[in-house]
């Protein structure tokens, strides 16, 4: 993180600010999976990330200003991490990553229906997704539609579908 | 690019199939700087790619189907690559990620006037720039406008423009 960027393109400072993979898989579960605990980030990855990964990759987000990690007053000995106005940022990134990978990688039909949602929906929705997320992580006011819960329930009726 | 999937997530999978920063990199120079042989991606290379990274990450995109490669009729020696159509799909991600890059990094001004064009010029442009892609990667007819041109002018006259 603290050595000099290769180049001055935005693309490639985004690239070098994300660090590798992990970092974005971390803030993907932090954003749709609402996992804010370390343990919860750990035992619950679809990709088994490795607690040496995980716990780096936090570090570096907090670094990089994208993840902010507090006590939690309700667990003495938890912390719980939050995105910032930066990661909240991504979430346009990412639902056109969601979306180019449902039609270019042999994504399965359960992780994908968040996906192909927040794509239909396009900016209104994802407007309406980071204002949300504004509220679970940065505590401004509630929404008064949960796109979080929506995503939600259609993920949790295609994993309780029959498989075809 | 042989090993298992780590999970169906179409996010994951995304990153995965694109390996890690310098595949996307490779991919960025091959799209807006148009550079098509092995040496100009070498030798011109903002971030200094190492010849063995950029020769392993053009095998890997070749073999995840996201760029072809073929000899160029003009130089006996030398093999041209070109995008193909899963890798022009990724024209709005790169785009939201240079928008990004210019609000959230230190991103040069000279290097950040293409993502400020294509950023405000939104879909519309980005289907434009696609369907010039075609043309200039896969021979399909060219289109009336070009956003290439439109992209490189701008970009030499904040290179040509005398430094704050």
């Amino acid at each position: 993180m603290k050595q000099a960027a290769r180049s001055g393109c935005p693309i490639n400072l985004t690239l070098e600010m994300l660090g590798d993979r992990w970092s974005l898989i971390v803030i993907r579960d932090l954003m749709f999976g609402n996992r804010r605990h370390y343990r919860e980030l750990l035992k619950r990855s679809e990709e088994g990330i490795a607690s040496n990964i995980l716990a780096d990759r936090l570090k570096r987000l907090e670094a990089a200003g994208l993840v902010s990690r507090r006590d939690d007053r309700s667990h003495k000995q938890k912390a719980i991490y939050s995105l910032t106005e930066g990661s909240i940022a991504l979430v346009p990134l990412l639902a056109h990553m969601g979306g180019w990978g449902v039609r270019h990688t042999t994504a399965s039909r359960e992780l994908s229906v968040r996906a192909e949602i927040l794509e239909e929906g396009g900016p209104p929705l994802w407007a309406a997704f980071m204002e949300e997320l504004r509220h679970l992580h940065l505590g401004a006011p509630a929404p008064r539609e949960s796109v979080f819960s929506r995503l939600q329930a259609a993920y949790e009726a295609a994993m309780a579908a029959p498989r075809e």
